[in-house]
Order: structure tokens, then sequence, then C-alpha cells
């Protein structure tokens, strides 16, 4: 503890994941000042048709 | 924000997912007075085995 | 099971949550097609000082 | 309500799933002096490349 | 990593809360085989009037 | 959505707070390479009596 639940679209490239995780654990470590091995970061992909922002499910976006 | 984030089984029908999540989002617009845009809906889907009610996995109880 | 979870602002007016949970249960009988005595809604409220959109706190919002 | 939800790793044997929503049921009814039917566990299973401990992601560590 | 996060009515008794995290960890530690240390326990305590089952908030309850 | 929600300690300062979800948007606005109003921060403030790790709650540790 703290952890740091991401609830997003799906990342594809690792190499994201591995940057956004660095990032999020650093910016909590100074805001927190607690030691960096205590901060867990949990990645959580959710389906565009499982999403809806305004009512309308993303699925269903003109894009 | 609002967010609103339903835990359940597996919706198969999107159609069924589309009404779920526009009257959900109605019903917060109504109660935060604020507007539709903000507000997200999150559906989780798990499976009868990732679940108990009672100390029993629903995947366990005789239909 | 079904749990909804609603992270959103304070609400004082209990009539207005009695709606709200009314109103969300109803259409997860639905969707779900299951017991009302089955869902569950839990209403977290959040301080304007512990969210964000756009990257800014609510609290520093010029109303 | 009383809602568990455990985030792990992925767990390949049901038994195991069984024993662990059991012993957590049990620990809830104890402390809370409520029903059993009243308590509600979810496992959330994700992946080491969806989780970091220390800023590094589980999949990325040296076993 | 793992977490377990109970959603649950107020607990005034700090030694049940002691009872109550001891035992999760436990079954938690069995269940995945990774270290004591691993496990985090977040507790969260809802008001009545924050929580509905079957549509009524649990504060309408006619006890 | 994406929604990032923080478990942690509570914070006193509200100008390490700004800091805080500026840094988590920022990081989450360059890995998912959506605009960042998108973006939603939660900030859970839990205390110690109520978080456990390795089966002992935080406020029973010897600091």
């Amino acid at each position: 503890m703290p952890l740091i639940t991401i609830d997003g679209p799906q990342i594809n490239d690792t190499e994201i994941k591995r940057k956004l995780v660095k990032e999020m654990t650093e910016a909590a470590v100074e805001a927190y000042k607690l030691p960096v091995e205590s901060i867990v970061v949990l990645i959580k992909e959710t389906q565009p048709e499982n999403v809806s922002v305004g009512g309308q499910l993303i699925s269903d976006r003109k894009v």
C-alpha cells in the first residue's frame, strides 16, 4: 500500500505499460514519502462495449 | 465523474448493455444534477467460478 | 451480486439516495434477470479535493 | 453486503478457490456477526504484465 | 499484491479488525502460496444510508 | 475514462494532491493517447487501523 488501480482501454505494447507503472510509482513515492517497494499498480483493461461515457457505449461511437 | 461500476455475470447481448448503461446514466444525472457527459459506467463481467455468495461458488450451485 | 458501486460527490438528501438506488436496482434486475434481493448498491462519496478531471482537482475549479 | 474483493494472480485449481472463499466468508461472518448468505466474495485475476510492485511489472521479474 | 478489499459496515472494535485481517491474510497466503508480506487488506467502512440491498437502503430497514 | 484510483494514507497538504493528480494524469495521457479531459483520478484515503500488510494493521506497527 499505496495501491494505484488504472481502469482503461487495452494497452497492447508492454513497453508502454512499463513506462506507465514506473511514472505512476514515482509520483506516488514522492507524494506519500513511502518506499518504492510499497507501491502496487494494477492495470485493468476494459473492452469498449463495457464502458459508457454520457450514456453511450464507447463501442457505439462513430470514430 | 461520477463513476458507476457494475460487477455482475456476463451479458452476451450488447443491446441489453446499451439499455443498462443508459438507465444507470439517467438515474445518476438526476441524482447528481451533473451533465450527462460526466457520467462514466464500467461493466465488469465475472465468471461463476470467481464469485461466491454465502461461502459457495456460484458455479457450484445446483441449478 | 450483482454489485453496483457509485463513486460521486456527496448527496445530502437521503430521499435522493433512495430514488437513486431504487432506479439502479431496477435497471440491474431487468438487465441480469436476477431477483431484486441479489442486487447490492454501494454509494461512495468523494470530497472535491480528492477528485481530478483533466489533471485539475474539482475543488480548484472556478465555479 | 459485506463484499470481499480479492485482486490476485490467476488460480487454476477450483478446489483452492472453494477453500479461499469459504475461509474468507467465515472470517467475515465472525467479524460482522451477519448471516452467511449476506457475504459476497469476488475473485479478480490479474495477469503478471498488468501488475507492478516497486515500479516493476511482475512479468519482468527474474524468477 | 494480492490485495483484499472488504466493503462492510463499521467495525468499532480494533481487536475484531486485527482478527479479521489476520484470518483473511492467512487464507490468501495458503491459496496463493505467496509470502505473508505481499498480502494487503483494505477495510472500507460504509454507512447504512449508503448501501442498499434489494433496492432498499439498509438505514431504512425495520430492525 | 481512463480512471485512476489511488488507495493510500491521508494526504494533508492539498498542494501535494495537486502535483500527484497532475503527474498521474500526464502519465495516463501519454500511455493511452487520449485527451487530458478524459482522465479522472480518485484519491481514497484510508486510516492506518483499516489497512494491513503481512497480516498486521498499519496502526499496530512500532514506528
